[in-house]
């Protein structure tokens, strides 16, 4: 099973695909969806939906896996996550159909059993669980990495499909 | 030229189309998009995407307007609303290829003359430009068709046009 992990945002996004086998977790892809500020917010998340959706096609995953925003007090950034946040779910439901939603808590959880664990435990949890060399870089892929991560880690029980 | 306004919304978005000409406006359609609170998000927003396209398919505007989100306090309403915005902004682009996007501030200077007008000004403003015998309900479609008119009456050098 191929599971495509996304950490939204506008000028950044995460991503992070990886197969489940019986026994195995092996990472395949990953990297981030960068969108040049002197574009249109319009321009930035049309680059999104269309990354997404070239993403979907070329690996063809059997689920989407996102990260639910975590709203903090900055209200511009808040927003223009949300905006991309929106973009991706829809790329996702159309181009996939199969579509999970992930708390930071629940991505703790399922990877450190620490739903208070920092950002290094989780990204120690990545290198760990995949068998890599080194932390994927930068943050947002490794983020991202976890979200599918979790995804395939988290019983059928636990998992909340949207479709 | 057709003009479709939108303000949007993830359980109900307004649209209006109207048709400027030389020296008039004319108000073709309006009416809401509602999206039932027990489908998950990403349905919803689906949806929406699906409306959107729908609309520019049969009315073929020129443009699309769409009113830039006022922040309010509610913050959950707030992720929702920039959500669905995201979606219209890339149905938009992607559809028709011509968007603006208005502040309340602008669409009720454009209408009102004053950019503290209540809501109810506006409605009367929208009902006596485009002389009609009473005033497009529900309040998001108005508020939509205010968004088109504020297009249609902004002078050029004012309009920031996204692509």
């Amino acid at each position: 099973m191929i599971i495509l992990g996304i950490d939204p945002g506008l000028a950044i996004l995460g991503f992070g695909i990886i197969e489940k086998s019986e026994h195995n977790l092996t990472l395949i892809a990953y990297g981030t969806v960068t969108t040049p500020q002197y574009e249109s917010t319009p321009v930035r998340l049309a680059m999104i939906d269309q990354k997404i959706t070239d993403l979907i096609a070329k690996y063809n995953p059997s689920v989407v896996a996102v990260e639910e925003l975590f709203f903090n007090t900055n209200v511009t950034t808040g927003i223009k996550v949300a905006q991309s946040r929106g973009v991706v779910l829809v790329s996702a439901i159309k181009h996939c159909g199969h579509l999970y939603e992930y708390t930071p808590l629940q991505v703790k959880m399922a990877l450190t059993g620490n739903g208070r664990a920092d950002k290094k435990q989780v990204q120690y949890m990545v290198k760990a669980i995949l068998n890599l060399d080194s932390i994927p870089r930068p943050d947002d892929a490794a983020d991202a990495i976890a979200v599918a991560i979790c995804h395939a880690n988290t019983s059928q029980f636990d998992q909340r499909e949207i479709k």
